[in-house]
């Protein structure tokens, strides 16, 4: 679909060209005005004069000292009205997308998202039942579930309350912020069609399965029977580790595409019924209230969605010439087929480059190249799905939804950059 | 290619039918004898019935305390004859494949192998000259590469030693200290052809390029030019974070399908040239002596490969039933092809399945459903790149070039069951 890593320019265009020895002036427009070009060799640092460190006193391996500003930001609830003090059970972490490559999110920095905070599992005495309208009750060891036929699969997990509609949106709101509830792994586990399958499910009459973490909260969920029979997965395993606590060791349902709160984590019950549980995080949260106060019941997919993580406020880009435009893309309906960007607030648009092939229900990198010439710039980028759903801008949303609804926007995002290479978040 | 999860055996095999309520004896050839349904639920454990724990501490995350024994192996040599005692300069670690999930190794669980230690390097200190046969040189910061357009590939790095031919093969010997010394990621960077066209490489008489690492051993290799100007890339980013320090914080070289040598680490230096460097890790190392004597020169390339990761050495069987056996395969020559299993030593062979669709120069991972009757096996994986090329047995190996050099062995590798389970070593 898109091979090209360079679509429309001249590969030449990056570097002018000059004399041999005077290097800093002819590259990318300035950008090494600063620097010198001593002979044809470089100064020889102090490490490359000695020993370096214990290659890792740490048998598990930590980022270098100098990215420790990569980190998740943990968001502590302020008290409810009411209330004496806030809770650590309704936390939050967001992803730091600003700085992360690529379609995959490094297991340390995946969002995280709690209703009674995050609880230390023992594996061995973990346990998942399966049960309700089926032949044979079955209890699964964390070892047994191993033991069957595994499927590898590339999903996105996005909070449903991710760029809620009425947050904060001043100019100097960030991207972590504003979107990083949600992330991309590499999952392993087993399809739940076999499970449930193998268990005998009555499939005349099963409509739904409830399924039921092993947290404080026994946070809960109706999932309906045609998706559990699809694509559904019981996770064991993240970017080819073991589930991370924070989401969901050692057993966690992946509902791929659907809003995040669906997808339980320390999953320990799976009950097969003829009704939904109405549970409370289906019922008084995560449902759309309208304008006309009548809320929506169950949006489960996560449509249609990309942003620009690069450049976004917080970044300032200090010398005119090219950078490139980087960003993600996404769809709970499917594969990602196509992501445009525009430099003027919408009025033209250019087809962005895929940096990987599109997987369905996954994240996809998208890049740019950009020349600033240091005059005001709005970048947007808007993507399209294999079902033909183009990303909308925020009104047409709000047009159709109001206001009342913190979930399931996924608008068209802007950032501003202004000629002196400032950049903030703006609503388009 | 390889589109079935379970090719060969009905799904409703793996459970046998029986009342509602027990539900022990009936699963997977009597799995769960030592477990009991009661009634329909499961004992509330405490973590269902507390709150949790802050959902982290560190905003950088980390495994499950329960997960501890998966980390990496760090191997310190011994003092070589002649020496006092050992350096901390060559040391290697070994990765916990036998752990691991997928085709992606986790950042914290990639293998090492220094030469002198690992530097910290300050990415703000660091730069990366082009030069020699070029019209200008160029003097890179890292934020200056990180402008250019950039790609985002998955390549597996193996080191030319891994599964070293004289190496200890005795029956206890253990996957990971056997095969731990490579790994796969998905790797984001800029192209090297990019930059040395940019820097007009002559390229009537380029032959080389001289890559050198900033590390205290001063690393440094020949890359051919047409390897130079096809797939390698100059990486800042593994797994959607920065590179780590001991994979070359902050930028390393990749020569997707070579020898993991030849993959300058903390790169700072690329000097085109129209001869080989002959550089001693070139030279004295990293080159097969064959049997007469003789040594090849430049054996880049590491040939097609598999190895099944479960069960191995170290594992025991406790029951008789289904078992997923599972496994990873790679080509230095692009992508693989097929996988096939073999139980009985060799005699008969059947396809495994692909658990993803298959990469070039990456890994892919490999599953095969397998009933174990309490009856002695002898377990294999064979596979073949899009080349043709058919992984061989040791015996081929050694007849073509004897004993004399550790590297490059891409031999089948072969697993013992005994009628107890138990899992051992053995040369085929």
């Amino acid at each position: 679909m898109n091979s090209n890593i360079v679509p429309s320019i001249s590969r030449r265009h990056f570097f002018s060209k000059g004399s041999k020895v005077a290097v800093g002036s002819l590259f990318l427009g300035g950008l090494f005005n600063s620097l010198q070009a001593k002979g044809e060799g470089l100064e020889v640092p102090e490490w490359s004069r000695s020993l370096g460190a214990m290659p890792n006193i740490h048998p598990y391996g930590l980022p270098s000292p100098f990215e420790n500003h990569v980190i998740k930001d943990i968001l502590m609830p302020s008290a409810p009205e009411g209330y004496v003090s806030s809770s650590i059970a309704l936390t939050s972490a967001v992803s730091p997308l600003s700085q992360i490559y690529g379609n995959i999110t490094p297991n340390g920095l995946f969002f995280e998202r709690h209703h009674s905070g995050v609880p230390q599992i023992d594996p061995k005495e973990h346990r998942l039942l399966i049960h309700g309208l089926v032949e044979n009750d079955i209890v699964f060891t964390v070892d047994a579930l191993k033991r069957l036929p595994s499927i590898q699969k590339t999903y996105f997990v996005e909070c449903s309350g991710n760029t809620g509609i009425s947050k904060n949106s001043s100019p100097d709101q960030k991207l972590d912020d504003r979107f990083g509830l949600m992330s991309c792994a590499q999952w392993t586990g087993v399809k739940l069609s076999l499970l449930l399958e193998e268990a005998g499910i009555d499939l005349k009459k099963a409509k739904y399965i409830i399924a039921e973490g092993a947290d404080g909260a026994t946070m809960a969920r109706s999932v309906p029977i045609s998706r559990a029979m699809d694509d559904a997965m019981v996770a064991f395993a993240q970017n080819g580790e073991a589930i991370r606590p924070e989401q969901g060791y050692p057993l966690k349902l992946l509902i791929p595409g659907c809003e995040g709160n669906i997808n339980i984590k320390w999953l320990r019950r799976l009950e097969v019924t003829d009704t939904p549980l109405f549970a409370r995080d289906e019922v008084s949260k995560y449902s759309d209230l309208l304008a006309n106060h009548k809320a929506r019941q169950a949006t489960l997919v996560m449509d249609v969605k990309s942003v620009i993580t690069y450049p976004t406020t917080g970044f300032n880009l200090k010398e005119k010439g090219f950078y490139e435009i980087r960003g993600i893309a996404w769809s709970g309906r499917g594969k990602i087929s196509r992501v445009d960007v525009s430099l003027d607030g919408g009025k033209n648009w250019q087809e962005a480059t895929l940096s990987s092939q599109p997987l369905a229900k996954a994240f996809v990198a998208f890049t740019y190249i950009w020349k600033f010439e240091e005059k005001p710039a709005t970048l947007m980028s808007r993507t399209r799905d294999e079902e033909g759903y183009i990303q909308p801008y925020f009104k047409q949303i709000t047009d159709a939804r109001g206001f009342n609804s913190e979930s399931h926007n996924n608008a068209i995002q802007a950032w501003h950059v202004d000629s002196k290479g400032e950049v903030s978040n703006v609503r388009i």
